[in-house]
């Protein structure tokens, strides 16, 4: 059996990370079964190496395999069924949605999730959490997530990633691809932390959302979201 | 012959429109031969339709075929020779670099180039030209292009574009696609209508840009530009 260890809040039934979601995704889309073990920030006690302390970490048999992109790149050449890409164009094309998370999504973003990730986590994680995101954000949590305009910054960006989801079904098309389950990871991520409305999405984003949420039978939809 | 009607500066032999750039890297795609007919931004004379006042305009034989996609979707249905993408992912990712091109790469290049454009246009062109691209911007020619910080938003930009060229030859993996002809268009804009470097592309685009140039025997490379 598969396992991945993956990030857990309070309750350890709510698993807020995107890079955990996109290494579940990535398992499911070969139609393996796996067993998540919950994780905190701030403890590396029970991650498999003290010495790596990010997730995800899936262990395969013998092989520990660390980073979502390993993940998929171990997955792809050990397991049959669907490929995560039907080309090297798409592939080319799930570096650059990538680059468009990074550089055009989460900077508007992350100031609004990591104060709620907070208040979200465990209490022994608070500090950790603190620490760690407001040196990425260069200020407070609660500074930052005052920045005047987040969410309608979010909703400018999420005007480009609503042109492909207008003629198509998914990212990948017909079918979801890696770009889909990378770009939902960031959906999910909100989704589990949050009952908050955030923005507004536009409405081919809303309605690929309802499309991705329902994959594998619901996997998204079911998971747990803090209350 | 394919004919297509393809807008020219004072100098005819130099073409700027990066939508009759698609066409022209379309119907090269397809290993067909096609000749250009010059015609001005302002006097719609010698356009096949004094209605349509847009190029291009594709005539095939019997057939006029307006705007760049109805002229992808034309050339696809009727030649033989590669498909413009290879699957529907890479379909649904060109409408998404389409997007990117539109929203965050033509707000910060648009006001740079359209004073260059204006500068390098028939005289009988500035008028209609400075008004119809004032109207859109909102502003003289001469405002919009000196907003501080145009070229550094660029080369922002740009870094989402270097991701996948990082490890992909084009953005059709292997072989140019689709979406490698609408961005490299905009590239052939301002390569034909001014000699200055008006901004650093990073390297990976750089390569890419020269990889383009070389494409079917040096076409883009051997296009006459402004001096």
């Amino acid at each position: 059996m598969l396992k991945l260890y993956d990030l857990s809040l309070a309750d350890p039934d709510v698993r807020p990370s995107p890079f955990c979601w996109r290494a579940k995704f990535a398992m499911l889309h070969k139609g393996l079964s796996f067993e998540t073990v919950p994780v905190p920030f701030a403890d590396k006690t029970d991650y498999p190496n003290q010495d790596h302390g990010l997730v995800p970490i899936l262990i395969d048999g013998e092989e520990t395999v660390c980073d979502s992109e390993n993940i998929y790149a171990h997955l792809e050449s050990k397991y049959e069924g669907a490929p995560f890409a039907q080309s090297n164009g798409e592939r080319a094309a799930a570096d650059f949605y990538n680059a468009w998370l990074g550089l055009n999504l989460f900077p508007n973003l992350a100031p609004l999730m990591f104060v709620r990730v907070h208040a979200a986590a465990r209490e022994d994680d608070k500090a950790y959490f603190r620490k760690t995101r407001e040196k990425r954000l260069g200020k407070t949590l609660e500074e930052a997530a005052a920045t005047p305009g987040l969410g309608g910054k979010v909703e400018e960006a999420l005007q480009t990633l609503a042109a492909p989801l207008v003629r198509h079904r998914f990212l990948g098309g017909d079918q979801p691809n890696i770009a889909d389950y990378n770009v939902f990871s960031v959906f999910l991520w909100i989704r589990v932390t949050t009952q908050e409305e955030l923005f507004d999405a536009p409405q081919a984003v809303d309605a690929w959302q309802e499309r991705m949420l329902d994959l594998f039978d619901g996997y998204g939809r079911n998971a747990k979201r803090v209350s």
